[in-house]
């Protein structure tokens, strides 16, 4: 069976930038997006140009600098959010504006003081109204993930009509599971008349921690762009993560998809993005945090050592990180440690190590990490006799100063 | 149909302790597990007492401090390990040791250098021996997600045979998509003998971010117990995040499941554990990120301001979080600006918002956030006439000093 191709829409320039605490200026938007057409992603949201001056010059600038990837700008379904965004969309060979208007019950009523009918006629409006500066016109319906499937459909039937040429399904609040937004996906894919011309699109935020799930589920079910950011930085929780919803195309190939993106290049993205937004990845987070491929207990340490898939499904290399990194820390057990200190020349038999680890532990007990410097201070304190019982041996293969030990 | 409880184990202190850059000493750990307590979970795993005399002393201390709840210890199917866990449990009222063993063939292979026969059978020792020191004993069947279902089976028919309670089915590498998890707990459910007397548990790693949606789909599948810890704190990419399993089960009364949790306290923990282990959480992280309840978009700060449930479906309140947080970027609005100038006592006409509003907004390009400091300097700027226009109303209601205005 043909692998199908699963388009990769980056926002990390417009939703992953409109958040608290993140600003970058043009300089760094445009080192970005271009950073970004080499890792292969398919779109770039460069931005919300009507928002600010100096959002729209980004627009500009990044159109300018870009080769090949398609360039997105976001308005309002609002006359002059659109000619705004077809402003500043004039210098870039592919150009997308991305459109659109709230469907939900709830936005509907509070938001907008509107009726169903009303926002329909609003949505083919600026819909039409793009279409008169851009071919390519994404419309959004926003807050999908609450919105009834059967106006939803509706409200997609008709902007297809009227030359939307990709339709995105924003979960807007992350409220949806994993099964209710692929079956979403999947109503409209059956009940929209047109729909089969066009490119269906996720967009899930992670409120409940589900953006990566219900992304995945909705091309399951036959989307066919995934919108999302680097790092999953955006509104609130964030949106799905690139390097999460890309790994898992790439490290399960029974689903018969692909992507265009050059995994190896995920690390060093991640580093950029989150240097000059100065929004901070956590140790934990999966794939570019800096615990992802990093072991400190001993049960895993060891079967590590022994093969690196025991303990790891995904080879660090994929994302363009080099190795393994073994820590030592109290929960680590023998065999990690006699494993450090062969790196640092010293090779331990039983006897000596089952001595030093007992010093190590209790070093270890009162720190996070035990460095180097500190595995030698604890073998001066175990005062071992090298000559008489061979217990350790001392060679000058002193290779390693790290802190962090790596594991080829 | 009467609700299912789903009970929640929390690893924190074990798994989620066991990662590079996290210490806790046994006074941090004893704090911790109290505050557990009051937070509700099932079950608290306290440590892997044979790792460091350390981690021992402080499942003792943890088992002296805690009244009701399921104190647990973790061990490999060894038998110094397991009297270790019987020996550091001796004070718990309600004491569980946690063992053993790697199933998939790449453990069994490669780990332990042995056959699936051979490991069956340490399965079954260490189940008896665990029983010599405790009633409660839970079996861990290590890469269960990368093990044949069929060999699972007999692992967990067995080790129910032998006394085993409680069955942990973990995700160990994160290598498993939400169905196939989910299909793992199901087939259990249906082809293994006894299964319906034990507790079958979640364990589930979030190296794809899927953690949460394996959890979710291991739930809805049958087991009834997910083990979890506070901010997905854990090895590698971490564990599912307690605060993300129990707001889904919360905000999804048609799954027709509970927990015990007191949701309330959720905000409150997050920032101990966060402060206690020095594993900072992300922005964006899920439910507990300072970003999570924030909004600094124009369009999302209009909804929020007219209605809270535009933008947000979780209520922040629910976690033990007062307010959602309007922040003032170069993505705000007039209506979020206008808000924050009533805030200060400042009643804007149109006309002098619209003048204030582009003088903010070349203020707001060049900087993350917009203080209220920074408003009145910008209000002095605009040079408003207040005699002549009633542009601007100043009135004594001066309650806000605050750079995060909250919407209550």
């Amino acid at each position: 069976m043909e692998k199908r191709r699963i388009q990769i829409f980056d926002t990390t320039l417009r939703d992953g930038e409109q958040v608290p605490g993140c600003k970058l200026n043009t300089k760094e938007k445009v080192i970005i997006a271009k950073k970004l057409e080499l890792l292969g992603v398919d779109v770039i949201e460069a931005g919300f140009p009507t928002s600010s001056p100096g959002d729209f010059q980004s627009v500009q600038e990044i159109c300018k600098s870009v080769s090949n990837t398609i360039i997105c700008a976001l308005s309002r379904a609002v006359d002059k959010d659109i000619e705004t965004a077809g402003l500043s969309l004039q210098s870039a060979k592919r150009p997308r504006i991305h459109t659109g208007i709230g469907t939900s019950n709830c936005h509907i009523r509070y938001k907008f003081n509107s009726t169903p009918e009303k926002i329909i006629e609003r949505a083919i409006h600026a819909v039409k109204y793009a279409k008169k500066f851009v071919e390519d016109v994404e419309f959004y319906a926003e807050d999908a993930g609450r919105t009834e499937n059967i106006f939803l459909a509706k409200v997609c039937e008709n902007v297809i009509k009227y030359g939307a040429t990709v339709i995105n399904i924003p979960d807007t609040t992350g409220y949806c599971l994993p099964e209710e937004y692929g079956n979403k996906i999947r109503f409209l894919k059956e009940n929209v008349k047109g729909i089969h011309k066009i490119i269906l699109s996720t967009h899930c935020h992670n409120d409940l921690g589900l953006a990566t799930a219900n992304s995945l589920t909705g091309i399951m079910y036959g989307a066919n762009q995934v919108e999302c950011t680097i790092n999953g930085i955006g509104e609130r929780a964030g949106n799905t993560s690139l390097e999460e919803i890309v790994m898992i195309i790439k490290q399960n190939s029974h689903l018969n998809l692909f992507t265009n993106i050059n995994t190896k290049l995920i690390a060093s993205i991640s580093n950029l993005v989150s240097e000059c937004t100065g929004m901070k990845v956590q140790a934990n987070k999966a794939i570019v945090g800096i615990n992802a491929f990093s072991h400190s207990s001993g049960i895993h340490q060891d079967g590590i050592i022994k093969k690196r898939e025991t303990y790891e499904s995904i080879n660090p290399k994929d994302v363009g990180i080099d190795k393994s990194s073994i820590i030592l820390t109290a929960r680590s057990g023998r065999s990690a440690l006699a494993y450090r200190y062969k790196k640092l020349g010293y090779f331990l038999n039983q006897n000596a190590l089952d001595l030093v680890y007992s010093i190590f532990l209790k070093y270890a007990d009162k720190k996070k990490e035990i460095t180097d410097m500190e595995l030698k201070t604890i073998l001066k304190k175990a005062n071992l006799n090298k000559e008489k019982n061979n217990q350790v041996l001392h060679t000058n293969n002193t290779n390693s100063n790290n802190i962090r030990i790596n594991v080829v």
